[in-house]
């Protein structure tokens, strides 16, 4: 498996683009649509938020994958509005599908719908549709970084990600593009984000991969416990690749689902990268659990403690707040035995050792600590099993960004 | 009911005292040692932090309430230091027991203890039980500020309430002190807090008392999501007030409740006043629920929204986050009939109605917001209990304080 670029373009016949539409207050010409597709219908699996609070596009989105039997050909997508909690919600949704459809001459249910932004704000739908012919006029092979920029909110850089891989013999491929990076939780930590491979897989598979890695991946990711109202991941695979299908949970299926981890979890990385002020990526792997579930639990209970990400910010190895987090962890473990080191590219420092503090050097503490990405290594002694969650620290940007975000 | 001065100390027979002993680093001479006595053995009830790593004087004052069947005489408190995770806490937190018990002439175990601070810093015990004679020195009915004093850590300003009332003709009183300010938390937000009172009651009215009353003030404060493993809660009657004997659900224990209530409200405020960095005290009042549980879990989730924590430090009317939290609050309810407004002493303004955006002047809602205290008013329209909960804005003081606690 390699690296490869392109994003979302980076499967045999996917194109995107990504254009201003006028969703975006100022004049800037930031882009705010965006749009995938797939030169022929594509088997699409998808992953929606689990607030009861769901954005018109998650309802529209749900709805036109039970309507076509999850057979979709492109996803369109506009940040800044999340269309959320309004009265036309649903309308718009639909409208943003019906255009997109209309000018690709294909069926409205088979167009998906994102959208990302201030909540409860009617969308201004005349400039999008107004907007729709010149975003497919735009479509290429080559518009994966224009649709990835075009979905980015308080985003401060476009996040793309693609492997290629080989199964009997023939090239495949699967890439994606996400956006952040604030109202990121626990529950459900996915926002927008949209991913494409020409690998020819089985509906049922491709639903199964998509879910399995998603626990491993999104749902390991915490920015601040906010789930949001719109959060989506889509999954699509055209089967343009030509390998051989994908109708069991063989080999072919592992090498699959095993590219699908690596494009999602470098995706979470980003997302994790970029959280809103973020000055550290957080890294906390959970090893020696008695199960993969109590060990994300762990991990995630860490990474989201707003005590350690600000002890991170100013770093203090203050490993107590690692401890106490760990104690109230929803899960069922023993403390004493438990070790906790810090890490960085400059060393490593065991801190707690039978879950009691160990007398450490301070000043190589605050050394690894200088570093940008900080590892907590946490070993329960309780089992064979290991996770790992990302995250980011607590800073003054964090405050600002979130105080002021409206405007 | 009326408010009455003396905090710890209000009830009859209740003594208090704070020193220096040197826990704190810097020799600022700041207090960092109490005591509360009881002229004699008092009925003791106590809640203690659900995180499974439990400061070692949390043991012991689990094992001396079980030891002595809840009749205890006095607790001794340090701050600067949790006492948690060290190899000698278990010794340490019982030599402060045993140096206060051999000075005041009773048994060790009738002695409770209590440690609020860093953690994974073995007590400095010689300097704490040097300093336990002057302590008990200065034991004296109006010592309660020194006490209330000595056990804040990052707190601003001491926390102390007391009411007084009659029962059956006779004054009675409940006092009480409480520190903050930081890890506080969902599921057990306490912290440590000592109540007294000289009314005469049945050790399991007392113990169903504290627990109800805990349950509607102290459980709905939410700082920072972060459970702490000293939270204490202390409440002694040691009968003194000469009241009926209360030993069954009647008027007088509704009373008691109330008084109860009114004590641990108010310190609760105090404390959701005082969180760590906070400019803004927030209040979440949830009515139509469906029940008193629903309400609280969506006034809690509301309030312990990051991103809305941040809104109302920058005083933006940003209700979609309040609407986000709701949403993803574990709770059983329906998001079309919710209604929301936004209020403070300059007026109130409705933002969102049958679970959409209202139009609202920003101008009217960025009056009302530019206030200290802010009401987040919530009507589910589902049912007809109704619920509160308790909070503070989240601001760069806040990542401040937190990046830097331990130096």
């Amino acid at each position: 498996m390699n690296i490869t670029k392109g994003g979302v373009c980076a499967a045999k016949g996917f194109k995107a683009s990504g254009v201003y539409a006028g969703v975006k207050d100022n004049p800037t010409g930031k882009f705010d649509l965006a749009l995938v597709a797939s030169d022929i219908p594509a088997d699409t699996a998808a992953v929606f938020t689990k607030n009861k609070v769901k954005a018109a596009p998650v309802l529209v989105s749900i709805d036109n994958l039970k309507k076509t039997g999850g057979i979709i050909n492109a996803v369109i997508l506009n940040s800044k509005n999340a269309n959320a909690c309004v009265h036309d919600g649903i309308e718009t949704a639909k409208a943003m599908c019906k255009a997109t459809a209309e000018k690709l001459k294909i069926d409205t249910e088979k167009v998906l719908v994102c959208s990302t932004g201030v909540i409860g704000q009617s969308l201004p739908i005349d400039k999008i549709t107004a907007a729709v012919p010149t975003l497919i006029g735009k479509l290429s092979e080559n518009g994966n970084a224009d649709a990835a920029t075009a979905i980015m909110t308080t985003d401060t850089f476009k996040k793309e990600y693609a492997v290629e891989f080989t199964l009997d013999g023939k090239a495949c491929r699967i890439g994606g593009m996400a956006k952040g990076s604030g109202m990121i939780a626990p529950n459900m930590a996915t926002t927008l984000n949209v991913i494409t491979s020409d690998v020819k897989i089985s509906p049922d598979l491709l639903r199964t991969a998509l879910s399995d890695v998603t626990e491993k991946t999104y749902n390991c990711l915490y920015i601040d416990g906010d789930m949001s109202t719109n959060d989506t991941i889509i999954l699509m695979a055209n089967g343009l690749a030509a390998n051989k299908f994908i109708d069991s949970v063989n080999a072919d299926y592992e090498s699959f689902k095993n590219a699908l981890f690596e494009v999602m979890k470098n995706l979470t990385i980003m997302l994790a990268k970029d959280g809103e002020g973020a000055s550290k990526l957080l890294t906390a792997n959970v090893t020696g659990a008695p199960s993969f579930e109590v060990g994300k639990t762990v991990a995630k209970s860490i990474i989201g403690s707003d005590l350690l990400k600000c002890a991170m910010f100013g770093e203090d190895a203050n490993w107590g707040r690692i401890l106490c987090a760990i104690g109230y962890a929803p899960a069922d473990i023993e403390i004493s035995p438990i070790e906790v080191s810090l890490a960085s590219k400059r060393g490593e420092i065991a801190v707690c050792k039978n879950g009691e503090g160990l007398n450490f050097s301070e000043e190589t503490a605050a050394d690894i600590l200088s570093e940008y990405e900080i590892e907590i290594n946490v070993n329960l002694h309780q089992g064979s099993e290991s996770a790992t969650a990302w995250g980011c620290d607590l800073t003054y940007d964090y405050v600002k960004i979130n105080g002021d975000y409206r405007s």
